[in-house]
């Protein structure tokens, strides 16, 4: 069997979304800026893709921007809202203990700069409250930037409650949407939205391109300086197959997505429940308010990356949190943010699904994550200790 | 007929370069950050592109770093260098005054946090030479940045000499190669360069990618904070079809460089000749530090955006400069830069080959310029006075 359950790393494209994309490559490859007819046509295919992903947001065409992935969206969303604070002498920043890296690094730089930021306890649910944001908000806020759902451990955070806050305070609200957009229905209205970022590559749309929505009135700093793009916003060449293919892979979500929600739904409760059989694994982050392909476990006793290899060996792509910072060796951020000890963090796996998975690739994966995890247990000297009663267990039998 | 005469401005994507994308966007999608198989098979392919850019540079894989473009390699490279000097108490740079617009106004940022930028003269040529360059070398100069050619006129810069000068007052140099490469044989240790961006979509290669050559030794300023890509210096899923797009786009640019530069230097030079021939018709940039596929004409009594609609009418698709900038109706800066006047960088035409291009195309547009300039000075106001001797003529008969 071969299972790829690492959807919230990246995404296959779809077939819909590569072929809306090829004939932007050698055929309508004109470069949107030139006024000839096949720069004209590179324009037209720009205007209508914006408005499609104008029209997913529920937002005006001319409040998207687009941008190189979600990473870029988010650092030119914080940097721009971070310098408005700064004209007005306000440079107070609220987020969560665990944002994206691209958000909470960029946040680094800002405090090198002078800023102030609170990092809110998400707790041991992995989520935060209107109510907690509400009583960080100083007459200095400038920015309040929490992401819509986690990318690790799935948690869907309540934006709407959230952006009413900042929109009563009159403080600029950021949301990285890039797990949530094409999984969850957004509306920057209702939602209470100024800036939010998407990345394409994790609705089956291409690598490398994004979306920045921005509020009309929010004026964006440039990241990229150059050309007239982008309203002068993000210089560079507009990549419109890339563009076109987002536009496509972000209707595509749109169409299907209570129905995929649905079908990913039981799948991933089906995987919960199999899983929380293993006896000593907890499930990371709350049961309800959760993306629909969102599985998390930590396991007693064992060391994630070894979980994950013998995993691979059995044809399971797995995850033991974010890829972006795979090549550290610290635990997770976002487990620690709630509250796993480090033993737990490290011995953690992620499992994310899309509709392409099946039942019976979840019943496999349960059994075959079971035997691994036994397995490891039976090799592990940490796991001797815990049943000699050396070291107490820190979660339940099963 | 219906001719692509504008290849400066961006290029049909290659056959080979489209195959070799394919595979990565529905079959090796893996994130190459995933310990996981399919992220494996994404880390192999990512560092093989990184050997191939590499290997075409003549530089090491470990000096590449993957970006969205030439406007972000431009960005990043230039700032990266500013705050190495700064760290110094060096905030001194030399530019020229006809860098594309993402070298300028990333200067123009740093003028406001306190650089002083010197913009050399470029002459009516529109070439530097490195004399020019050392003698506005400083003690505080931390940065030279010079492109390799221009984006309009196509004038190739003396790198080698202007490299050589920087090395040995032991000052960072950073050269705007999105023009050069893969049209021009590059080598970074002949050409003494310390950083240089190349963008793969005017080498046949796709949009939204590009490299950022850094020497070892020059750290490198995140643009986009975020996960660990890039040895931490570039945030931001790898977005590996379009990298494998750019290695194989710029090997077969290598692989041909010598024959198709011989193909496409013959049809220049005979387009060149033919739109010599309309009266008051001067060409922009140097006679022979040019690149092979530009040619960049200015017609007295003339405006350049009704000869590039007229010509889009009878099939060629041209520009008056650079497609960037093309929002703006401000003349031409690299034009004015050569000391064109505002009138004849107005009438200016930008006609840029490729191999692709037949003699029998060549032909075709240097009767139909030659027709329509014709044309629009028999209704152009100027075109009268300038007949009737109540304004001056700035170039020769023919």
């Amino acid at each position: 069997m071969n299972i790829y359950a690492d959807h919230a790393a990246t995404t296959k494209m779809s077939r819909r979304a590569i072929e809306v994309m090829l004939p932007y490559m050698d055929q309508i490859y004109g470069n949107p800026s030139s006024l000839h007819s096949y720069g004209q046509r590179g324009a037209e295919a720009l205007q209508n893709a914006r408005e499609q992903m104008a029209k997913g947001l529920g937002c005006s065409p001319r409040e998207i921007t687009f941008v190189s992935g979600g990473s870029e969206a988010d650092n030119q969303a914080v940097l721009s809202a971070a310098r408005i604070g700064e004209r007005k002498g306000k440079k107070h920043i609220v987020s969560t203990a665990f944002e994206h890296h691209a958000v909470l690094h960029t946040l680094d730089a800002l405090k090198k700069q002078g800023f102030d930021i609170t990092l809110l306890d998400v707790g041991e649910k992995g989520l935060v409250t209107p109510e907690q944001v509400e009583a960080a908000l100083r007459p200095d806020t400038c920015l309040v930037t929490v992401m819509y759902a986690n990318n690790e451990i799935g948690t869907i955070l309540p934006i709407a409650g959230i952006g009413q806050v900042c929109r009563r305070a009159g403080v600029i609200f950021h949301t990285d949407a890039v797990q949530a957009a094409g999984h969850l229905p957004i509306n920057v209205e209702r939602d209470n939205i100024d800036l939010l970022s998407l990345s394409a590559h994790k609705f089956h749309g291409p690598k490398g391109i994004g979306v920045l929505y921005a509020r009309k009135g929010i004026p964006l700093e440039n990241l990229i300086y150059g050309g007239a793009q982008e309203r002068g916003k993000r210089g560079g060449t507009e990549n419109i197959p890339a563009i076109m293919g987002m536009a496509a892979a972000f209707s595509e979500s749109q169409e299907k997505m209570e129905e995929k929600a649905r079908k990913v739904t039981a799948l991933r409760d089906r995987l919960i429940e199999g899983l929380s059989r293993i006896p000593h694994a907890v499930l990371n982050g709350d049961r309800e308010s959760r993306l629909p392909g969102n599985v998390n476990f930590s396991f007693e006793g064992i060391e994630g990356e070894s979980l994950l290899l013998l995993l691979d060996d059995k044809g399971i792509c797995a995850s033991s949190g974010s890829a972006c910072t795979s090549g550290s060796l610290d635990p997770s951020h976002v487990l620690l943010a709630i509250g796993r000890p480090h033993e737990l963090a490290h011995g953690s796996l992620r499992l994310t699904l899309d509709e392409e998975n099946t039942e019976e690739e979840v019943d496999y994966m349960i059994r075959t994550v079971g035997e691994v995890v036994e397995y490891l247990r039976s090799i592990s000297p940490l796991w001797r200790d815990l049943q000699s009663g050396k070291l107490p267990f820190m979660t339940k039998e099963a």
